[in-house]
Order: structure tokens, then C-alpha cells, then sequence
């Protein structure tokens, strides 16, 4: 079972509205290599995960890796959220054009037409989307799941070194700060996970000698990624073990297999970020109420809520 | 974020494996209306939403039905594994034929050939997919997120009612205690899902009048769902909420859209029933260990584990 | 524009039902060769034509063997629902086990586990489905439109190639008298748009010496579809034109390609039979409505219709 | 069965080319939401319907708004096609260039790098395609047909909803005549759609309060569609049924469900603009013909037209 | 540049048809782990290669093995038809009742609608298709290729180990010998190559420890591989080098990674068996010539070839 | 069996990068018209072909063309990979920004945001994907093989047709030199096997008339294309038989039906161009090795090769 706080993972920097870098870190979130497919990987290899009972710590890591995944879709799809949100309002052109089209001589929406992703304005609300940067929907074949442990640790490794690559990427891609600050996070949690699975496999017998982190290329360059290398937040496994029963950390301790001199430790979960709500968007007729509907959902509100107990409890 | 416990959401009854009701069962997981999908879509609608901060409950509303669904996903994929089981070794045949082929005269996998799915026993190993039950895999086209609040809302009950319909269809094909008894759990949380819902349109003016639920039919005359009906499972809403902050109670209340007379209440999350880790499957190579790397496994899971502290805490 | 009449363009033989049979013929429906491609594919060619004024019979062949095309979608699509009606209800074991489960100690619908398709329990409720014999959705990417004219018509002298060929395969496949009369007046039909295709290539300059028809097998050996060519049928082209201004007549005449020694022939539409009503199946919950619901429409049936006169008539 | 008549439902307004607003416009097209969609759903829905005879308005009323889309479909389509003329001849480059490449300078289809989809240039011969405004093609697995009246229902009044937000959206986007008259018309067409689905459901017992039509926005203030909405359009439910036995006005009539005052009413069939052949695209290598094959065509044209009667008259 | 030559790579032994057979082996060619994936694959990695002069040895190691993989291709391909050749002249029920149907009472290819993949009967005449198992299209989203030298050798180790576990999975579901003796040399030669990519990774410095071969069950127990195995089949490297510039020989030398003992050498190419063509299948259409046609290619099939010289031209 | 020799089919000509007509030319490469589609069917068309003996020249004309598809599949993916590394160090933005991201002020890949095709530079190296110019997958259900050999010849035709029919409007879309070297060469090869079915389809009684070659366009109009005509390259066939036991020259000779005056012929192969390795691309971690792994590679390439003797020899 799995429980939700009202907590992002780590917090979005304020910046300009880019749909250019939305739609680049669409590939993060949708695409084959992007955070919806680790978490279904994992949560999928947990669920199905067979074997002598002394194997419990390799599930253990599954499933926290997996549930932290969960938490990376809530982070990178909000962060592409607040990048869409350069609509005609935010743009300074806001006039009454959008209910009253031609008012003022331009088209309200005409930006979606040169966007990278015209669904983000067509189909959805200036929100985040299950497709990858070309636009392709996630695919349930994408989800590796063999039964066989030394296989599926193997995969494992190189999909989250797949994912760290193209993270450098898109980095590289735009120098927006909201998009830089959620991308950066995930580098280095990526190369957490390529930890976990290192780790694991280290502890079947192989020795990665030099080849690990990969890729290569000195992420610390990256100033967002080196403050929080700084932090040693590459070398913490967290397991989200809301009933602490995780055997995660018998693995992912001793020297980092990164080779970066750090030792690798276990923890709960990090503090997190309060969520908001985002604003409406009128010209995308989000949340499309009109002032009756509207005036019920204030009275709704008012409702003082008294909390039920529940026979399952 | 998101928080995971060692608990399945409802137990699931022992008895005969059976891989025909296996596949019939993949529809419910990895189907464009089963639970991999109630979960995405509701997961994006949360994450996306937008309105007025006193659309609150609304937002929670679909955060908490969204998180529930992740737990329905691990429910209905670990069915899925229990009743794959009814592989060689299961049925009497348990001769040491899988490491020697042919030694008993028969051929160990020759079940794959004849199964709903051979993937099951080809490309996992006895477990569930995400796939659906002719073999699609999962799509991210399937989730639907207009931002509209009254059309999401109205998808949402139509696709709660789908999966409603499905699953007592599905029960009508088998008899086997297993499947029908998350089955059973799942046509009864569809319905308190249709509620909340429906519930949802109701403070917005709409009056079902008596269409509620969908499909008509009495699925009370199902004994499993009627024992779950009488302790009126249909009529609570979890909020899956570690922090408590959810207001989705202020939608979820008064009487059932369902005519059935009962009074509508919320509670954080059920009880639950602990997680077993599944056993090996030699003949699929699952987990595929020889004796030596079984033994570094072992010799792994007696470390003391000293938890360390996490920075982020 | 298009106009719709209660009429089936051939008559479906009664016999008992076969879901195997139904399955197959989801081909010729939903195939990539099937009657949906067909139809798209010569609706988008008309749609998209270009030309000199003088080439207006080329683009009303293709808008006449088009609109046949909707009433083969409609006719073998209704035959896949009545090859599917054998449900439990069908087969003797007419109880009150559906909306009682256990009563009989039978699984209403344990028939759908061991069926070609699942998904015409599951999905839909014994009716045609949008998908091929192995459950691949129709795709738009089937859709074949180069704008060349000579190679528009070469791909469509293939695909009603192509489609024929199926079509005796299927023929072979199953002894059903449902299926095969469909099946049979298909072949026939599609012999004639082969005819025309190869006629239009003909009237560019082509002799297709005696490589048509394709197949060369001998189709009239098929009972079935001899009793159809001896009226003639492969050699009358339709151009099921409302207003009669289709020009398709001055490329459909002369002696036939097919090499039979007929003479080609042109006319609107053939007679036609009344369609009706499919009966309930309330194991699939379809219609699905109870009591009240039920007499809510007899009331609205009742109801003497006054056809409004509507402004843009 | 079905006929065709050369004529389109509405008229097309003359205006510059523009590729950018033809590629939103596929969305309404080959869209999720989009015209090929409602089309194939409902003639399945009818095909497959099941019910007492009292049911037939119910099936009728499906059956009409399918025909429809079809027309539909034939609309858009060659609106698509008008607005992706904007090729290299239109732009005033009419030089001989397209045939003698590089004898201006100028590379002829460069446009089609620059443009929404480059299929349209390169696949198809500036012609509309199946697929959607990020080029996906149309899929089967978008039907919908459950067999279950309430949810069939619900579906197409939430399936109408979107494809009227969508149009909304697109009408935004772009102001080119040709485009905003084909959306105006279809905003006010899914609006008496969505009228016809929620009156049926109201017919079973739902009160819609005060939600529909959804959106809500105020698309009279878009002028096309004001026009068009003053002369009723959005409350008249055409059959379109050549025998004329429809029922479906059982259904559409009495106040509209949208609350604006209007009443439902039934025709036949709208009056309709003639339908035009698209002008040649050399640069295309459409229709392809050298001066010798278009002799040949020409030939053809002046035959005289002697209609043969038909076995099936 | 690819020469082909008219020799299988390894010999298919003569055996009964077996259509499900056919089918399990499908993964095996057109899976998302088969032999046309880790073709395109390795052909794609060698085609876009970048790097060093020097690492070219590793560029043709991809070369090599990605050719090697056509011809497991031409053979897991051939044998599936083979295998497919159950059909109802192979049956003894060899009467005229294909070309006569209804003259023996039988239905000719009923067979087909119990198979595997009814469009192995239905699309093909029983030959092998570019699809799984389960009949899904093999895709271009399966091929790997980030650039990255370390991922790509890792991907492939994970690759060819994966294809090695799901054929020892096929071994196992069939005794069919002319399947197995495909399979089982497979399973051998994808050992060859998970040695290859191992050990060029430990050219970069990883100890692969005792975790090679994956998995790790003795395939040696199956008495086809064992044979194989005994002549050092997995531990020999072909370039196909067809002017013998490969440099592949430089890392496939020294130690198995797979710790049997064996040294790793170098060939070009093994000997081959002549390919033969395969028989009519009239019930099929396949080739569907007629008498006539057949007299026009055996009078084509007699005229005196006098080869043109070419290398230049 | 196949071998591979280290040579280009064609030589591409140097040009600037030019990533628009790198995305254009992948419709070439992996469209559904391309040339990984007509190596892939006429793969499958050789191994699955039925007849008699005296049908080889068609088998082998089958093979011969398919073997040289798989050289063209060669030299248009590295046509793309060429085109495509006009990135940011090509541009003259030589700095060390790559490393030190933000050193210079630049974003280093942000010429990905606007490009064709963002996978270019964010899923693979700059290098060729196998996807079409709208970034959808090559899929399996391109590949056609009915078996029927008129059908597949006729499906060919209008195969290579298309394929030419795209590559002239491609030609048309850029002038850069790079791109039309290889598009020429394919427009012209596409003509010689458009010639090659075309003749076999003659052999069984087929006349053409004067519809070839498709499109009729004067390609010869076209440069690059002419000086290829000029030495007949449309009129070769090759046979890429190592072991020149191919009978396809039976089938290639005599007037070519294009009309074109030319007389066919055949020979083994042509000459070809060295391959080259391409050059790394630090900012795309390709091929990612940092000082350390190359000295490792280095070491690697300095063994000298002593090839052994493999027993299969």
C-alpha cells in the first residue's frame, strides 16, 4: 500500500515560462528512458520479485528505488507544467482577447502552433503529458522485468545510466533555471540508483574497476549538479519504507562504486517541498467554470469537513 | 510524495493456479480501463490541476483515488503471479526433468503453448504484465486529461463505471477463488470510486436520478461482493494522506449516488494484509542463482543493518 | 455528404454461432487488408483528389467503391456480432445463473477464456470490435494515399487483390454458413473492384495479359461464390450516388480484365435486405438497463414522432 | 447501406494557404477526439447495438450522428487539403523550377521542412491524412463501445464535449478564414451532439442542472460561431436516413439541455455546397501524368455515359 | 556493402510440423529480445559508430556480430516455416478438397483457427512474420544505440543474455527437434556474443566475477547444446568480414569470461548448409499460379544465363 | 549467409551539416516506404518463398535486391549521421563550453530544441534512428508477403514506386549537396528494381504500356540524377551473390519497361567507397570515454591480431 504527502520531492526554481524545455523534459517523464518507466519497472520487478526469502534486501531495493520513481513523475511533471505556462496571458498580452477573440488583433493561442508539442496546448491544459519528447505515449513494452536477478540489476544499471545521459543532455539543451534545477536534481539521484544497482551486483561478485559513474563526463561542472554532489546526495539510498521494514540499506552500504570517495548510506525519505496549486488558465478553459459553478465549489469549501472513521482501520 | 508499507490492500484467497483466469485478469491490470490506467490518469489530473485554491478537495479527491489505484495495481499483478503458478512443478510433475530435459519424457514449459498469454511464461517468468488481456501493452494515450473539471470528471465516472462493468464480466468467466476474490474487492472499490465521482458532479448541480451505479445489474448476487456490500466498502473513500492535509472529505459525504441508502464517509487507509515474497521458479530461471551466488545473497542478508542517518531528514 | 438506409447490402445466412469463425473474420473487418482500409483508404483518395476537370471518373470510382466500402464495414461487422451470440444463454444452459453466479454451479462466461479474442467478452459485448484476427487495432498508418494517380490505383488493384486472397483463405477455414455467406459475397465483390482498378490501369495504357484475377485459384469451386458470379456480380460496379452525377460508368465497361468473358456494367445501388435489432445479453449487461430504466424508454418509444422541419432543407 | 452526394455539409471560406493551422486541424481529424473517432464509434455502436425493439430511437439516434460524422470527416478533410496549398506555386515562385530544380535558386518543397507535419508533403500530396496534429496515427483501440446503453451514452456526451474544447482550443490558435469557418461550424454541430447524447441520458432520468454545455465559455463571442448559432444550428439533430425511418426524433426534442431557450428539433439533412476537384500539385508529381497518359484520360472523359441496368435494381 | 551467400548457417533437423512451435519460436526472431532487434541494433551502434581510430576493433566487433545476426535471421526464419508446414496436404488428408472445398467434408485450413497465429495461415502461407509471440509488429522503439560506448556494450551483454534465457525458456515448451536444433544453436551462439560484449568491457576494466553466463543453468543438460558446446561453438567469434578488414579478433581473444575454460578465438565464417526452396502450398495461394503462368516461368527458367561482368558498374 | 566488406555503395558528397534535411531523409531510412522496409520484405519474401524449382530466378531476384537494400539502409544512416553533426563545436562555437557548461554564455545543444527530430541529439548521438521523418518507429506490420508471387511482385512495384515517388520530393526539399548525392543514387537504384519487378511481372504476360517509370516525372531533370541515367546505373541489376550462384540475370535482360531505350543487365556488384569512422562528440558523451578508458582502448588496438582457425571452416 502506498501513502501520498503533499510534499514535492525537491523544490522547482522560479524562472521564465520556456514550452521549448517542457517539451525536452517530456522526455524525462514519458519517454523510454524517463522516470515513468523506472518507477513501473521497479514496482513491477518488486511485485513479481521470486526467490529464497534471505533475498529480501533486493527487493527491498526495487521497491524503494520504484516508489522514489513515483515521486520523480509528481516532481518533472509539475516542473513541465509551470515551463507551459508562457500562454498569451503570461506573455503581457493579457487582454480580454481570450473571451472576446480578435479583440485586440491577435490569436489568443497562436503560440501552441510553433511550440515542440502542440498537445500540451490542444489536448491538454498547459500540463504535463504521458509521451516522450517526440511526442510517442509511453508504451507498456518498455517495462523489463525478466524474473532473472543478475539480468534485471544489470538492466537496471544501465537504464538509470541511459537516464543520467540524457539528463546531461537535456541540461545542455537550455539554461532555463526551473527546467535546470528539477533535471539537475535528477542527475544526481540517478546516479544514486546507479549506485543501488552497482552495489547489488557488487555484491554477486563483479568489480566495475573504472567504468562507473556513466557517463563519464564530469557532471560536477554543472553548477546546479555540483552543489548537490556537494551534498553527498549521490551516495543516499532512501527507502520510503513507510512501516521502516525495508532491508535496503544490508545493500547499499560501504565504498560508492562511483569511485568519488564517498560511502554510501540509507535514509527514510528527504524533507521536501509543500505542493501548490496552479492558476487557472482561462484560454484553455482550465478549470472551465463559470461563475455558477464556481460559486458551488467556494460553498463546497466551506463545508467543515469531520473526518470519519473507517471500518478498515 | 510518496510513501510505500509491506501491505497488500485486501487478501487474496488461496487455491488452484490458473492461467486462463490470469489472463482474463491482465485486462483489469494493464487494460485501457484497468488499474495501471485509473492510476496514470488520475495521477496526471492531480498533478496538472489548476483552479481556484478553493477547488481543494477536488485536487485531493483525485490524488487520493489516484493513490489508492497504485496500491490496486500491486493487488492485482500479485494475483496475477499467485495464479501463474500453476506451472510443471506445481502439478505433480515435479521430477528434476527442468534441469534435465527430457529426462522424464516430458517437455517442463509445454503449459506456455496452450496459456492465454505465453509471454507469461516466456518473457517473465510467472508474473504479471503490463499488457491487457490480448497482449497490447499499456499506452500513455489511454490517460485523458482535458483540464476541463466538469469533463474530467465525467470521464473519470465513466471510466470508474468501465472497469465496474469489465470486472463483473471477468467474474463471470471464472470461478476460481484467487481471481475472484480481488476481483470481487475491486468491483466494490469501482463503485465507491463511481461515488466519489458522481458525488463530485452532484456539487456542481447535476441529479443522477436512478442510472446509478453502472451496470445495473445486482452485483450483490455475487456472494464475494456481497459480503464486502454489507460491511459497505462501497461507501468510504481512503484519502491515502501521510500528512493528513487532504479535503477530499468535503466532496465525499452525505448520501450515495448509488440509491442504496447508505451514508458516504472518508478514512486515511484500510488495514491491510502483509506481502510474502513469491517463490523460485528454477525452470524459468528465476532468480536464476546457482549455489555460489545464492550464498553471497545469504551471506548479504546476515549483515546487521545499521541505518544511517539521511541528510535530507 | 451521406445517407443512410436500414438496409444490409447482402443477406447473412442463419446458422449457429462460432466465435473462432468471428474471430477470423475481424480480419476481412478490421485487417490491414480488411473492408475499414478499404474504406478509409478510397474515402481519403476522393477526398484528397487532384486532377484535370477531365479525370472526374477516375476520382467517382474511388468515391463509389468507397461509400460500397461503409455498407461491407456495416455488413461483416454484423455478422461478427451474430457469429459471436454463443453465449452461455445460447447453448442450453439458459438458467438464471447470470444474474445468480454459482446457481448452476457453471461460469456464465468461462466460454470467453478459451475464445479467438477475449475482448468480444470483455471489452465489447459479443459485437464486432475495430481490430484484426490477432487483436491489432486498426491504424491509420494502413491508409495508403501517394497522389499519384497511377500509383493510387496500382496499390488499390493490390490491396482488393490482397483482400480476395484473404477471403479464400478464411472461406477455408471454417464451414459456418453465417460466415461463409458474407465471406462469399465479399470475394465477389472484391473481384469487382479489382476489375475496376485493373479497368481504370487498363485506360492508362496497361494489358494485364491473363495474370488476373488474383488469386488465380478458382474461386467459383466455392459453392457460395459460384452461385454469385453465375449472376454476374463480380462485373457490376455500384456508385452508390444519391444525386446520380457519378462519371465512374465511363471507366467500368467493355469486356472484363477478370478474363471470364463478361461485360462490365454499372447501376447505384443493389436492393438490399432490412437490418434489425440484435436481441439483449444480459450476461454482458447489455443493454444493461433494470426495470425502470427499461420502461423510461418503452415510454419514450411511444411517444408519435413529428418530424420538425429543419431551416437547412 | 449508404450513398453519397456531391456535395460538402458546409461551405469552406476562401483564404491563404497556411500548413501550420492544416496540422491543427488534423487533431480535429485523425484526433483522439476527432471526427474519424465520433464516425467509426458510433456506426459501431449501432452496428452492435442490443435492446428491446423499443430501443430503436436510441440505435437511430446513434446511427445519425455516425452518418453525419461521416460527412464530417469529407468537411474537414478537404479543408485540410485547402489550407496545405500554400506550396511553392501558390507563393508567387511560379517558375519552372519544379520541373528544372535549382534553375531559380530555390530548392521548390523547402516549405515542408519548416511545416507542422512534413508527411503532408512527402507522403501524401498536400492532402489531409489519418492521423493527428503530432502525427500519431489513428487508432481502432480509440473506440468505445461497451455494450451498456447508460455508458455508451455518457461516453459520447464526454467524447462530444472534448472534440467542442478542442475546437475551441484550435479556433484560438489560428485566425485563417478557411480554417475558423470549418470550426465554427463543427463547435456548433458537437454542441448539438452533446444536446443529443445528454437528452437521451435525461430520457433515462439525469437532470443536467446547470453543466452543459461544456465548455462553458461563451463560443458566441467567436463571430463565426455566433452566426451560426443564431440560426438554431445547435439545436436541430439531423438523421439523415434515406428511407426515412428513423425514430431518433422521439429523442431530440423538448428544451435544450444546454440552457439557452432553444427547442430540439429533427431533419433529414442539411442543404449543402458542391463539391470541387482539387486543382494539380506538379511539384508533387500529382496526379503524376505525363502529357500522354492525360490524353488518355481525356479520351475517356468524352465517351458517352450509357448506364447499364443492374441485376441487383 | 553485404554479399549473400545460399547457405543456412546451421542445420535445421527434420522433424513434424508444429505450428505452436512456429509460434514460440516468433520471440525468437521478431521479439523485442530476437534476432531481428539484435541485427538492427548492432548494425545501427556500427553504422552511427564515433570514436578514436583506435577503437576500431570495437566498431567491428558490432559489424560482426550485427551480420552474424542476418543470418540468425535467414535460419530462426526458415525454420519457422518449416514448422508451419502442418497443414492439411502435410496431414494426410492430401484429397482435392483444397481447390473442391466441402468434397471431403473437411474444411481445408481449419487448422489455422486453433494455431498460435492465425496469420501465419491467414496474412503469410505459413511462413514466418515479423512479430512476436503475441503477434505484436516488431519495433524500430526496441533498437539501443545512446552513442555512449560503455552503455551500448553493457545494453548488448544484457541483450544477447536475455535472448539466452527466453530460448532456454522455448527449449523447454517444445521437444519438436527441428526447433530445438534451431534453438539450441542459438542458445550457443548468443553465448559467443555475450562473451564478446563481456570481455570488451573488460577491456575497459570490469571483473565479471561468477556471474557469467547468463543464466546461469547448465545448458549444457540439453543434450542439442551440449554437443555444441563440446565443439567451442560459444567461445568462437565470426568477423563475416568478406574482405577481412575486421579488427574484432584484437578483443575476442584470451579467457571466456564465461569461465568454462575455453580460450576465445577468431574465424570468418562456418561452413553452411545449401538452402533449399520450399514446396507449394496450393490451400495457401502460395506462389497461386496456374498452369499458365507456371509454363510462361519455366520457359524463363530455361533460358541460358550469360552473366554480365560488373564490379565497376 | 552474409558478408559485410568495409565499403559505401555510394560515395556521400562533403557538404555543410544540415540536420532539416537529416530528419527529411530518415523517412528514406525508416519510413514506411524506406529502404529498412523493402530490405526487411524482400528479406522475408526470399526466405518464405514457395514454387517450384523452376521459380529460383524469382527467389533470387527477390534476395539479390533485398541484400542490396540492406547496403542502401547502410549508406543513407550514415548520409544522416553526417548531416546531423552541424553541432554546436561544427558551428564555431568551438569553446570549452561544453565541458564548462554557461562558460561562454552559450547553451551548447540548444540547436535541439529547434530541430526535425530532438532524439537526433537526445536519445541517440547524432546519428540515424530507425524512425520516419515524423519520428514514429519502423514497424513490423509494414513488411508484406502474401506468398502469392503475382501479389508480391505487383506489391513491390509499387513499393519501389513510392519509394522513389518520396525520394524525388525529398530531392526536392533541400539543395544540400550531402543529401542529394545519396537521394539521387536511391532514386536512381529505385528505378532499377522498380525495372527488375516490373520485368518479372512481363515474364507473366503483363504489357506496361507507357505508365514507366513511376512517378513519370523527368528525374533526369535533376543533376545529380542525370549523370547517374548517363551511365545506365537504372538499367543494372545486382546480384550481391557470394557465391555467384544466383539465377536473377534470367530475369533482368532485354528492353528496359521504362521505356528509357536502354537494354537490362546484371552484374555481381559495384565498386563501393571506403567506410570511415566517424568523429567523436564530447558534448553528446560519445563515445563518452574519459582519458583513462581510451589509453585502456588504446593498448587494445596495439595487439597484434593473430586470427584463429575456426572449426566451422
Amino acid at each position: 500500500m502506498y501513502l501520498h504527502t503533499e510534499q514535492l520531492i525537491n523544490e522547482i526554481v522560479v524562472d521564465e515560462p520556456d514550452p521549448a524545455a517542457a517539451n525536452a523534459l517530456q522526455e524525462g517523464l514519458g519517454g523510454q528512458f524517463g522516470e515513468m518507466r523506472t518507477m513501473m519497472q521497479y514496482l513491477f520487478q518488486s511485485m513479481n520479485f521470486r526467490g529464497d526469502p534471505a533475498s529480501k534486501p533486493y527487493k527491498d531495493l526495487l521497491q524503494g528505488v520504484g516508489t522514489e520513481e513515483i515521486s520523480h513523475v509528481e516532481l518533472i511533471g509539475t516542473t513541465i507544467a509551470r515551463l507551459l505556462d508562457g500562454s498569451p496571458e503570461y506573455q503581457g498580452k493579457k487582454t480580454d482577447s481570450v473571451d472576446k477573440p480578435g479583440a485586440g488583433g491577435a490569436t489568443p493561442l497562436k503560440i501552441a502552433l510553433d511550440t515542440g508539442n502542440i498537445h500540451h496546448y490542444l489536448v491538454g491544459a498547459q500540463g504535463a503529458l504521458p509521451v516522450d519528447a517526440v511526442g510517442n505515449p509511453w508504451s507498456g513494452s518498455y517495462v523489463y522485468n525478466s524474473g532473472n536477478l543478475v539480468l534485471d540489476l544489470l538492466y537496471n544499471l544501465m537504464l538509470e545510466s541511459t537516464g543520467r545521459l540524457q539528463k546531461c543532455r537535456i541540461y545542455e539543451m537550455t539554461d532555463n533555471k526551473a527546467a535546470r534545477s528539477t533535471i539537475a536534481y535528477l542527475i544526481v539521484r540517478d546516479q544514486a540508483h546507479e549506485n543501488a544497482f552497482a552495489k547489488a551486483l557488487e555484491s554477486l561478485g563483479v568489480n566495475w574497476g573504472g567504468v562507473l559513474p556513466i557517463p563519464k563526463t564530469n557532471a560536477e561542472k554543472f553548477p546546479e549538479v555540483k552543489k548537490l554532489l556537494d551534498k553527498g546526495l549521490q551516495s543516499i539510498q532512501y527507502t520510503f519504507s513507510g512501516d521502516n521494514l525495508s532491508q535496503a540499506g544490508k545493500l547499499y552500504r560501504g565504498a560508492s562504486p562511483s569511485n568519488d570517495g564517498t560511502e554510501l548510506s540509507t535514509a527514510v525519505m528527504p524533507e521536501g517541498v509543500p505542493i501548490t496549486i496552479a492558476p487557472e488558465r482561462r484560454e484553455e478553459f482550465s478549470p472551465g467554470l463559470d461563475a455558477e459553478l464556481l460559486s458551488l465549489i467556494q460553498a463546497t469549501a466551506e463545508i467543515e469537513l469531520k473526518n470519519a472513521d473507517a471500518p478498515g482501520e
